[in-house]
């Protein structure tokens, strides 16, 4: 890293007056107190900032960032802090970056895309598409608190990406502010375009660490007008694993295949439908959706019939839909409402090796002694183990969440699905990518970010596996307030 | 460019010895008959080669990358030679690297994604899934000629792509061949992933610049059971190009939506349905596929009813659904036919603006006195203005091509939807993407292949705009034959 020590107290000063001249002084936040929600995310880790600022346009992002690199001070972007990754977490001190001012958001119907500031809530341009009868299908569990800008930072997913992909999927124009504090306008309005390299794709997942995205242009689609829903019930994990891979080879094309296990059905037992069968190993709730009514629902009936359960509902009404996804839904309050801590994995394999990986989990659990429950969104292979711990346990979770990767990848999967790698994942990422798929990284890195100022400590290994991975377990979710915002993440 | 002269005859002997040594000598081809294939693609641009190499492994796809860059020589990939915008043409001379060799093709229908090698045909491809119900989607014109490791190079478009998506969106594993001659594998089997920077999306469409991809993983979706086709007359342009923009944002999601201007049809006359309405301004045909044939017929009838056309035939069989494609399809045939000289571009808009940018085209034409009619994919703004000439309009053309790039731009469009830049647009290229994005381009480009080995004299430009554009004019598709083969690509 080029980075400079701060440890001349002029230069911090020098450029905080620096910064205060760009945006204003009520938008630069140097209190401890202001300063205790840009510390960290929505993880254990922490780290204080130099200050925060909060620019109010793309000029001023873009003015911040040059201050900061001529200064050699890092910059690190922030949407909504609910990383849970370390994302945000702004390991090398340095200057966050909060987008929460850029709100910009308009729907452009007649072209069927959205412009939305990297500040808006992903959920708040889904509800803005809605209004035309259109949808942003991309929808990471957190997206009621996370931001557009967030999600394009950690290429998000979800549960309907199954069926319409991911947040990369759906940008088709974007406003970056380079390492240089340069301002890049690529793409536009535009669905299809095959001229020159995908660059717009390189900053999408890179977690800040290439660019900062201060406004996006997303495409939209039709919003289905009519959704069903169904709850699968099997005895056998391996008859639930091999019905969605038969069921999606068939020519099903569901809206979601969501999966609990049996340690996560346990938690959320009181919350099944009345009478559903008892002792069950796997519950898929699946969803179909369009726009005719009667075919939805006639496609449900027979995507159900296909995944051939020991136990089956149907939803008659948008009640009954409600009710069968509320055990899905409630996985992560029952897990807040727990005394134990619990540490919430993001791995994915290919859709045939569902069964196993869950059964590799399982066999984990049973050699640690650690309570091990997965849910996940089985239908892009998607699962989020949840280590469930006592305090004494604490030592045994680190070796398990390594083990866990290790599965994912033995069965060609990735460690990370939908949350990125951020500080907390990086010292896995070579075991995914190998030494020159990190290195073909790095050069990528260095071409655009040659002195290291973007979002420092992320993404690249600083140590071999294991050695560092979760050192700063004792912080563990100290605050019951984060635990509880945590809880309504990603899970 | 760091590429040594070939002016030494050793360096150029021993290489090909060399290549000899890898690929083994059936598969060298030095003599000029064998080189014909290898000089052109399907534009009017020709270059020859040292020597072109067909190797049957990405291990010796890696040698002979090696031994070139070792040498110093110039490397160009070669899929099928379909290219529009002269792509493989090995304008530095150099070793061609045809990957016609490279056909492994497995569909894994547990996992619904298929493996394939650079030299697959894309058609075929399509076909393998569709034995196991599965479609693989993008279906370039060309695709029953060229290949997947073309259509990958280049972010190849199709008819279907309004619905489905471009080839970049179903790419999810690659193995790609760098500068250096190492093997980089990327991605898997895995249809969802946020771990790392997004390689692989950047060696997608970079036209063999950064990379040369020997084969890939593709994901595969249920193959829809029905197809339901119309075709529906506007007496105004303006009427037609709203109706599409009005259709999708109220819902109607097709798999396909192609345009003929008034010039078109003009064309095609006679493939029109009988008693067709005379003299429309314009012709959408429209498809719509899913699983329910009731239903799918049933959307088909609600979108035709809302594009609110002057004259609607909607297809009763799949012998009438043949018939309401013949007038688009038979489009490239009926130019062949022609006396006249052609030219084929292919722009995109924002589908708002595809009425002003035919005005645009057909204001051209007036003012020119060329004849230049429209086809296109309409749902995404994808439009391929044809301009067709005598011999002594010929320096009319490359005035009027440029000026149907600049229209697009000021559109919000882009100079290439799906074909690429190659060598025919890279002069345009930072009329589109400006100084700083081309800057950002050619930093990953040097960070990638700083020696430059990799298809030299594409993509970036090395002269102003309209300086060199169709310098070449006069060698104008001179064989028969090749004008044939053109015909039939991308329009």
């Amino acid at each position: 890293m080029g980075t400079r020590s701060l440890s001349s107290r002029s230069v911090a000063g020098q450029l905080v007056d620096r910064l205060v001249e760009i945006v204003g002084g009520e938008w630069v936040v140097r209190d401890p107190e202001g300063l205790e929600e840009y510390r960290h995310d929505a993880t254990f880790m922490e780290s204080a900032p130099l200050c925060a600022v909060r620019p109010g346009s793309t000029e001023e992002v873009a003015g911040v960032v040059a201050a900061a690199a001529a200064a050699g001070v890092p910059v690190v972007a922030r949407g909504a802090g609910t990383s849970l990754v370390g994302g945000p977490v702004p390991l090398a001190a340095g200057v966050v970056v909060s987008l929460d001012r850029l709100t910009l958001l308009e729907v452009d119907a007649a072209n069927t895309v959205a412009t939305a500031g990297a500040g808006v809530i992903t959920a708040a341009l889904d509800e803005a598409a809605a209004a035309h009868g259109l949808m942003y299908p991309p929808d990471p569990a957190s997206y009621g608190m996370s931001t557009i800008g967030g999600n394009v930072a950690c290429n998000s997913g979800g549960m309907r990406c199954v069926k319409y992909g991911v947040t990369a999927d759906y940008v088709i124009g974007m406003t970056v502010v380079l390492a240089s504090g340069q301002v890049l306008r690529l793409g536009g309005k535009l669905r299809k375009r095959a001229s020159g390299y995908r660059t717009m794709q390189l900053f999408i997942g890179s977690e800040g660490t290439l660019g900062i995205v201060t406004e996006v242009v997303v495409k939209l689609i039709p919003r289905p007008r009519h959704v069903a829903t169904a709850m699968v019930g099997f005895r056998r994990l391996e008859d639930a694993g091999a019905a969605v891979a038969r069921a999606l080879a068939a020519g099903h094309f569901p809206a979601a295949i969501e999966i609990l296990d049996r340690g996560s059905l346990e938690l959320v037992a009181d919350k099944l439908p009345p009478g559903f069968e008892p002792g069950l190993e796997a519950v898929l709730v699946v969803e179909q959706d369009g726009n005719d009514e009667e075919s939805v629902q006639l496609d449900l009936m027979k995507m159900v019939e296909m995944l051939d359960g020991d136990d089956n509902r149907i939803a008659q009404s948008s009640l009954e839909r409600e009710r069968l996804w509320e055990a899905r839904r409630s996985f992560g309050k029952v897990l807040m409402a727990m005394p134990k801590n619990f540490f919430a994995e993001d791995v994915a394999v290919p859709i045939a090796e569902i069964p196993e990986m869950i059964r590799r989990v399982q066999t984990l659990a049973a050699r640690t002694g650690l309570r091990i429950v997965t849910v996940g969104h089985a239908g892009d292979g998607n699962l989020h183990p949840t280590i469930l711990f006592e305090d004494a346990q604490r030592d045994l979770v680190s070796g398990a969440a390594a083990q866990i990767f290790r599965d994912a990848l033995e069965l060609g999967g990735s460690i990370s699905a939908e949350h990125g790698l951020g500080a907390l994942k990086r010292d896995y990422a070579e075991l995914e990518h190998g030494a020159l798929g990190m290195a073909v990284m790095k050069r990528i890195k260095d071409a655009l970010d040659p002195a290291g100022i973007l979002n420092p400590h992320k993404v690249f290994p600083e140590q071999a596996a294991d050695d560092r991975f979760l050192e700063s377990m004792p912080g563990w979710l100290p605050d019951p307030e984060r635990r509880r915002r945590k809880a309504e993440l990603g899970l």
